[in-house]
């Protein structure tokens, strides 16, 4: 029987790290050679366990399976693929981390079968539709939303596919192989400063933000810095500046949502007068889709009391939202349990990013596990986390697996 | 004897308006045919009124001279140039209002000497240096400093010069000019719009602002929207947006003050970061050199304060300066009088543009008048005026002219 061996895991992300990344870091965009490359390396570990299959869906969704007592399954989900430059953990932590506890689960007696799933094209990075394979297989994907996306090159997105043997018109098909899955699970790296700050390993997610990001004008009248008094200037940028704070007042010390003002352009932005137009970006998020919606409408009563205090008006433009997709109570529950007895604590916290998780999420019961993230780096190269602690992720993820398998079977 | 007959000034103003502007508005830009033709019609004016003689100087002012009982005497300044597509009023109703006050005066006994300038290039439209002939008169021009400004045809400023009959390097010969000068007078539309809000025709300026211009950087760290916890974000946009804000608050409530936040540049200004630079421009003005000095003071405290609070750091680097330019309290007394019994009210208020004035007000006596803007709009071709009131501040000029000679006769 083989023992579980974290260290292994560690070895494989090296391993990866040099056949597809170069100095400027991972190189595994998804539809890509180099992509290829990763996934074939980790398919021949997978093969070379005893019982596992390995085939590719409709979607370009690659599977291990490791069959059980039942056909009923439990997945664990991750991605070979990286963004350009990309670091050495996100996505692909998750994959070997999975690889090594099909490994060590192969002898185990297995309630129901547990399946491991590299998700195509997670972060969307060559044409800027993340989860692209995830959401074919749950379903959510609109072909007709991606088709004429191209990448830089002017290569279209359906091309791309196609060069790698995936139809899109077909990608939809995907979805059959949920039929008889139980259970979601996905280790990931936190990609922010939670668990470092509280100098914690491990984490148990909560679920994925909802939210609701706007363009947001302020409208006042720009005039000159020296002749116009200060009690006649109606200035846009102070109704944005009073706006923006009103709106992270609103959201400190809360853990379970953000308020973010991002880009701010100001008309006519010279030293020689005060602001007449004030744009800007304005991100809100929150586990709780009632929270959000009361967010959000505080947000809009306090910026229009403003402007008009400050001799403004305001227009509010949605530009993208996304309903918060919490996890599984009882998964939950599991992985918290789980990280308690590998770590000897636990902290649940929500996503700031989304991950494939969410899109399972969608249909089945579902969790994520959190490993800390060295200063909540997220993307580059700089991206990392302590081999100990990653270590500690691969045995967290293994009995989670475990009683989660133990938790489908009904036993 | 020539009785006041101020609806000539505005017969004037219009008649110019047809000569030297075109759809656009105003096109009396300094060193150009267009300004020739105006100011050769002032001329023409001028040399119309018995007594009067008109010359240009070393720095190319036009002077016309009104002889009285004594050399020493009073002058009323204005300039014939204007911004491209300016107003109908900026500058050349200082000098029209000051030919019929020439005109009115021409027959009457004058204790002093009266002249009236044409001040050469006051707007600095074309070579960016404002102020260029009453500085050379007052001396504080530095041949040197602009010496290699070029227009946008990249013709040199000593050749555009050159071709109207004037030498750089002789042009502070025209500060034997102000020799024997008692006074200083300038009429000039507010450009602000304190006068229109109090409904007053006319007000009497107190001085020029003294400036204080700043380029202010806070530096946090910027990171995800999603991933990163309120707590422990340093958002630099938030850092700037509380210290514009401590600053308008210093300074709300006074008229005598200015502080207008007017660039705002942030780093990475995308919607899915806060931001972790946010650099603006800073602009301070007030009437007392001290209260400038406390205000700049209390601005770079609070703003240390405050970035401090939200885990930014603040620079500041001084972008410009000038200091504050009082006019004579004397005058200002004599100006508040005549406003008064001409408008039947007045009101003190400092200016907020620069003037040749400011330059007369370091060698001489000097007040200035200011008559309504509509809209407080300065530049552009819908600069205006009523009629009515272009009047009531001919015959304030006159009024004040009358005063300041025989004040300066020691009458």
């Amino acid at each position: 029987m083989a023992a579980l061996d974290p260290a292994r895991t560690v070895e494989g992300l090296k391993e990866i790290r040099r056949l597809t990344g170069n100095e400027g870091g991972a190189q595994r965009v998804a539809w890509t050679d180099t992509w290829v490359t990763a996934r074939d390396w980790v398919t021949e570990q997978l093969e070379a366990i005893d019982g596992v299959t390995v085939e590719t869906d409709e979607a370009g969704n690659r599977w291990a399976t490791l069959p059980g007592d039942s056909d009923e399954f439990v997945i664990i989900g991750g991605h070979v693929d990286s963004v350009p430059d990309g670091g050495w953990l996100d996505g692909i932590l998750n994959v070997l981390a999975g690889v090594e506890v099909l490994r060590s689960l192969a002898d185990e007696e297995r309630p129901v079968t547990l399946k491991l799933v590299d998700w195509a094209d997670e972060e969307g990075a060559r044409f800027g539709r993340s989860l692209l394979g995830s959401s074919a297989a749950a379903g959510s994907l609109e072909p007709d939303a991606v088709r004429e996306l191209t990448d830089r090159d002017e290569t279209a997105l359906p091309d791309a596919l196609k060069a790698h043997g995936v139809d899109l018109d077909s990608a939809l098909d995907a979805r059959s192989r949920l039929e008889g899955a139980k259970a979601y699970l996905e280790l990931h790296i936190e990609q922010g400063p939670v668990l470092e700050d509280m100098d914690l390993p491990l984490g148990v997610v909560l679920g994925t933000f909802g939210v609701q990001r706007h363009r947001v004008r302020f409208q006042g009248a720009h005039a000159h810095a020296g002749a116009t008094p200060m009690g006649v200037r109606h200035d846009a940028f102070l109704a944005a500046a009073r706006s923006a704070l009103a709106w992270r007042d609103d959201a400190a010390g809360r853990d379970d949502v953000r308020a973010t003002t991002g880009s701010v352009k100001v008309w006519p932005g010279i030293v020689t007068a005060f602001n007449g137009i004030c744009e800007v970006s304005f991100d809100q998020r929150a586990l709780d889709a009632d929270v959000l919606a009361e967010m959000l409408s505080a947000a809009k009563e306090a910026s229009q009391a403003i402007a008009s205090e400050e001799g403004c008006s305001v227009e509010w433009e949605q530009v993208w939202e996304i309903e918060p997709i919490p996890f599984d109570a009882r998964l939950i529950d599991i992985a918290d349990e789980v990280v308690h007895e590998v770590s000897g604590t636990s902290h649940r916290l929500p996503s700031g990013p989304l991950h494939d998780a969410a899109e399972m999420a969608r249909v089945m019961p579902t969790v994520m596990l959190f490993v800390k993230s060295l200063g909540g780096v997220s993307h580059p190269k700089e991206e990392d986390t302590p081999e100990e602690d990653l270590e500690l992720s691969v045995r967290a993820l293994h009995e989670l697996t475990r009683r989660t398998l133990a938790w489908a079977g009904g036993i």
